[in-house]
């Protein structure tokens, strides 16, 4: 079930004489599946060091190495991190299909002190630069969007523009949409995730990541259609959620690609916070559903075995 | 009651060489009628999905492609939404005419906790490269503006930019206008939504489109004249309100254009909630009313039939 | 008593080859008298409809074409109003002497809400553009400056660099200067004003209209005069004030100019709430005593006919 | 004790080809003493027509040529005020040493409602084609800085920006710093002068005027030594006060820069609240104090006689 | 031990014609040990005068030029502090290798008033033209990031936009990054500042300077190797902290390279705040351990010799 040149739908803001370096782009980063395994690995900034080090996390997490080795050993569709960890370790790992994570914010200021704002660090001009000058694998470009935040104005401007300027170089472009501030009483409300996803389609995003919706006597994998609709030509992206068990992750995984109709996953915490046999073998095991269409068993023999 | 190109009043902010281009772009969004039918999509940042799904609301209406499907299969005048749906679709839709609609915002932050503010999201210098590499039929830009709003100093700056920057590049210009904030008792109040159009006189925009006045003891369509003239060559259009039976909204619009003297209407909800079918034959319905001249029974034939 | 181009001292700030330039347009816009008369028609944003609709006011000042025709037929200095109704209506009022306001803002948020933020909408160098474009007789800018509001460093900042750029291009700059915000006790206090004009001294305008100061057992006419003195080579304007009564009036703005010592006027409702004729008529009379030296006697006949 | 071109330590941000010029400025505003005697004229914004106008000050102060006046008839190194004034009056006194304060604030808003910022109201660059065009002799820019204002850190940077691009220009650059705002207990500690006189070390200011130490117990020409030597070799100049009595003015003077190791003066209404002779009289003694050397009782020679 | 060229890892954003001015600038700073002996000197503004006077603090350090003595004639990596303070002594302390502190605030706002925001004051391309301008043996700039401060956003835009643009000239990058503001409960917790270096790594900092981790019952040095580690290959360096008796100073210090694998130190007020021969033997003392690897017993002797 490959996907071909003729199957990817270049969007309009993408030149006309961009527009190859475009499709290359959405079937690498695919790997010609039209679906998105995405190895997250911003959270150094998002989440400082508590995703790295503690009860339950392998040592080698806490060294970010870890991360580019995991992305260099083991099947994804591309590794998402900020410019500046690229930069260090970039010349070790040049085969990685990289994603630049724009902009971030630590968690140390919580929603009742200050609603979120996560600012643009580099711009799209200076990672086309930097793609160019070190010759790295840069496909795309990320960038994360709290829609409800007081603001929500500026954030909505710097996406707009990010998206914009990206296709402009044939880069894809991802989208993290989360409802949050103090305005957000439900940010797993289905209705609400539908919400997001419409604005993803709405700025032209190319993937959108959202939180898996949950409701009360709903399951999750059906009131999640609402927002793989509502998205329109943008595809949805979701991660399995955190502290999963391995195999519960992967069947909520499947639950989400086969029944709601997601487009993939981003997924972190599930991955790193392994050994890096392990977190080969998980990445492995993702992407077999998410690019391969495996079965859960099937994954599950991969992560095993 | 054809108009030709003399009777269009070239703004002199438009430059000579680029009067051609400004008078077919209105004649065309007018369908030479000198008044607009505004579909308006904009609504799935504006309002999230709760336009989109729900009770009482067509399944179809949950793919941001029915507002695509209904703009290119009905009689409209120029199709409203943001840049990025109109970057994904365009490609499939390449006749409908086009307004992009400049500024954003959710519903989801409220008054009470803090005053709105529409930003800006991509430039008019990029809506004309856009329309350059696409290739689509772009006529206007639109722009929303919240007067009494304590963020009113930056939308009316950016609102004036926009105008005279569409009018360099021949590009109608569309304002909404909503007197919003803590310091807006009665947004409906007549006197006040007069000042609202004049406002948009003073800023040179094209047309402007407020809501329908209510007030106590008296005629919408006679207190709404007040409007219509205090905004002088800026033309005035307006909606007939949400969740209005058909009769109802068509009376409604006739007498805003017949009595009031408005130029047109922007409509959304009432259309795009409905069935493809449904919404093909409302749309005609108003077009009928709007830009034909049509009587309010014509236009019900229209839409019955 | 006309002035010469000898008798203009032009501001250090005009780069010599744009000194003839200067001189002409101060010559005009003062009629060759160094005094100017004029006619204000930016209240469309600044007071909503309020001046231009209601119990009082002639039916004709509802349409803004009525503010042109004034200004085309009767005795003026200079008609300030926006740049965008200026675009509308220039076409038909070719010989109109423009000042564009540079800034506006609605009444609609009161000082116990927020103190006033009066913001640049279109830039000088936007104006000259225009001027070129539209071939229209645009003589000088205009901006208004709340001392003592809050925002003051940015409005300040504005103001200095809308009078440093205007000069560039031989244009007349006149700032209105009201103290007004939270920290403003009494905003008549001849002191105070006195400041004011300081103020637009040591920014370099070329006029400044302020407010006619008013003190317990003090004659308003003698107390302005510290404020004359206080402007220096700026010229100061004033207002008769609202609602007065035609004789009460013109007495008024004969004291401002032969007792204080104003350079002239800036009058707005007390001319276009009148119907077209008895504008006209007011504004004779207001040109008679400002520029042509007549006493009270002989403007009022000018008025009555 | 004339000093010459060798004794001039030009700063190294100023380019090499350049330093002629910065010497020529130094060696001009200091009148070859290395001292500085700033007429300070700038309070028109600053303190509105308070030091200008009312009981104990002298009528001709109203008038803001009697700066002017003072300025080119008595001795002084330089004459601070805003642009817009010297554009105004230059033509008329072309020998006057200008130096172009930067930024300005009105006196309106009180700490206890905001805390103090002054805003650049004009750039470098401007100050620079303004010099050309007016072949004014204009040998420095100067800028006021709160230290502890909750708007330090644009204030920070405005004042490095500026002694940055003034020095690229040869220009000499003057900071005022005062430390205030609701976190400023003791604006005249001795200790915090000196970490004002610190700051403007570290940002490179040529001369830094601040407000002489008060402290009980202590002499303040003893306390003020500690803000001098924490200059390092930014040179430091101070205020005799208000409303001094002309003897005690000029002892207090001859301390700061005798005993405590000032660089000279900045004085502003203890000169212009008087009479033109007597003003030039004070200009002439502060000046043989602070550039000639001469004592106390020579200099109420010159004052007297 | 010394390093070499091939063994310097030169970040990806270093444009390959860059990459060895690089490398020269890294070799020299840490002469060639790949460990950094920063002396701090930019405490002036961040501390005013109170590290330079009073009570325990030798009088010679209330003159700036003491920290430039004491750069140019003790051992020492590299002397950091404000562009200003390099301007005006450069000329005569040409080999001191410099870091130009590119962003400072003073202490005078506390929290509880105001999270803190410490704003850039020069660009990189200011530094790169001063250097050119100066000649000055520019080796790096430096900028302070407070995490958690409510200024987060900006802080963290401005630090990866100085990294970016450093690089770009070859430039190497010190961070200092301090966990502050109201959120912060421990600012001396070993896990928030392993985050803390984290976030150094993602923005692709060369060294980052961090407080010394302490927490109840631990040892200081065991607890800071998470932070080491989280570095990646950012270098840590870190300050022995104030007021310490020497060999305790020393002893930490040793500790934190050779126990906690730290990179080095970053320190002012111990070297500083001691008369000029005392000065220098701390920054010999100190370099012995850092760059020269020395015991603590050595560069005791070294101090005491």
């Amino acid at each position: 079930m490959k996907i071909k040149t003729k199957d990817v739908v270049v969007p309009l803001d993408v030149p006309k004489n961009i527009r190859d370096k475009y499709v290359k782009n959405y079937l690498t980063i695919t790997r010609e599946s039209g679906r998105l395994m995405l190895f997250a690995g911003d959270q150094k900034v998002e989440h400082l060091n508590d995703d790295f080090y503690g009860e339950g996390i392998h040592p080698d997490d806490n060294r970010p190495e870890h991360l580019f080795r995991i992305a260099s050993k083991a099947k994804i569709g591309v590794f998402a991190t900020q410019l500046g960890l690229i930069a260090s370790y970039g010349m070790d790992y040049p085969k990685v299909p990289y994603l630049v994570k724009l902009n971030s914010k630590t968690h140390l200021i919580k929603t009742a002190q200050s609603d979120p704002f996560s600012n643009e660090l580099v711009s799209v001009e200076q990672v086309v630069e930097f793609k160019e000058n070190s010759g790295l694998n840069i496909l795309a470009v990320g960038y994360t969007l709290y829609l409800g935040s007081e603001y929500e104005p500026e954030m909505l401007r710097q996406a707009a523009q990010i998206i914009y300027e990206a296709h402009q170089h044939g880069l894809i472009v991802v989208l993290w949409i989360y409802p949050r501030g103090k305005a957000i009483k439900d940010e797993k409300d289905p209705h609400l995730i539908a919400g997001a996803t419409g604005v993803a389609a709405c700025l032209g995003a190319d993937f959108v990541k959202v939180n898996y919706p949950k409701k009360e006597s709903c399951e999750s994998k059906e009131i999640f259609k609402e927002a793989i609709l509502a998205a329109g030509r943008t595809k949805v992206v979701c991660a399995g959620g955190e502290g999963d068990e391995v195999k519960a992750f992967l069947s909520k995984l499947h639950d989400q690609i086969v029944v709601s109709g997601a487009a993939g996953n981003a997924t972190g915490r599930n991955i790193h916070q392994k050994s890096l046999p392990e977190a080969i073998k998980m990445c492995n095991a993702i992407y077999a559903i998410t690019i391969d269409g495996k079965s859960v068993e099937e994954a599950l023999k991969i992560y095993n075995g």
